[in-house]
């Protein structure tokens, strides 16, 4: 935006098009719809952020967002202890939970290892897993399900951990590969078909 | 987002998905990305909020967003006050400023005359306009300008604006219709290629 309107809408704009995937004309929309809201939702807005920036931390065992020291589902008695599931993001997390078939913890790694955008083993939080499979109070960890993204980063990730992981009394899996529910086989790419072919079960 | 997270950061979430066009996804990428923000940003962001929405107001004359009691470009002796460009929305104004090309003043409608959207003559600052032509202190107003936008409404709207100016020493004119520069031929839609016809210079 131009000087042409007010300094204060210019600089809202401006930080709206900091945020990820918002450009020049959504910033725009944004910070006009922020002057329509009512003087308390733009207070409560406001507010929302701070909030969120002072009081959300990650869960010092899983790395999911909370704003307690350990997170919900870690504190939570009547999960799994001894399944851990590692996931890249809390977004993933929220996926898995919706399917309501695992009953474990997780694991959040925050991204995968990617060496051509610069992130080596240490930039994620591979360390606190194997901390965290050593160092466990009271349950053994029996399994771990490496549920990174099906690309070629996630598999490198996972495998990365998997050999890390050198105890023999926890089993490693991952995620089974297949066509997704509901598409059809013409769309499927080959990669994804072959891997179908090669995981097919019994009926 | 579910409550397997912060209710500050679900909160948070919420306040990004009610924007216009944010989705469930992107008010999620967006309100980690606030997370990550130093604390100074998200500071900054927030108060941008609240200062953007106690501040910015419009115009009392063109109805443009400033924080003035009169906005910049109505204060600006270097430019034709007897030239108004009625315009739909603040972002035409930049799209016109843009083109350097106007020199004159702006009226911003916020809107057009949309019946099946329950929008009208009275929602949009049509009375505004024309008070402002009769009322003009100092200048005759020569021209207005029709901006509003080539569709139904924006030309239903000015239609029905012109109508209403009865001065007989204003010209009311509009924006030329034609084939944008750099499109093919081949690609124009038949009403805006006749548009370009009917209204053919000599060269």
């Amino acid at each position: 935006m131009s000087n042409n309107t007010s300094i204060y809408l210019v600089k809202l704009t401006e930080f709206f098009e900091r945020l990820p995937g918002i450009g020049k004309k959504t910033a725009q929309k944004l910070a006009f719809s922020v002057l329509k809201m009512s003087k308390e939702s733009a207070h409560d807005f406001a507010n929302a952020i701070i909030n969120a920036h002072e009081k959300v931390r990650y869960c010092s065992q899983c790395y999911n967002f909370t704003d307690k020291e350990i997170c919900d589902i870690c504190t939570d008695n009547s999960r799994d202890k001894s399944i851990i599931c590692v996931i890249e993001d809390t977004r993933d997390l929220e996926a898995i939970e919706k399917t309501h078939e695992f009953t474990g913890l997780y694991h959040v790694l925050h991204g995968v290892i990617s060496p051509l955008n610069g992130i080596g083993p240490d930039e994620i939080r591979i360390k606190e897993l194997l901390t965290r499979i050593n160092n466990i109070n009271n349950t053994k960890i029996k399994e771990i399900i490496m549920a990174t993204n099906p690309t070629v980063e996630g598999e490198a990730t996972s495998m990365y951990i998997s050999k890390l992981i050198r105890d023999p009394e926890i089993k490693i899996t991952r995620l089974a590969y297949g066509v997704p529910v509901g598409a059809t086989l013409e769309y499927a790419d080959e990669v994804t078909l072959s891997r179908a072919l090669l995981g097919r079960n019994e009926i």
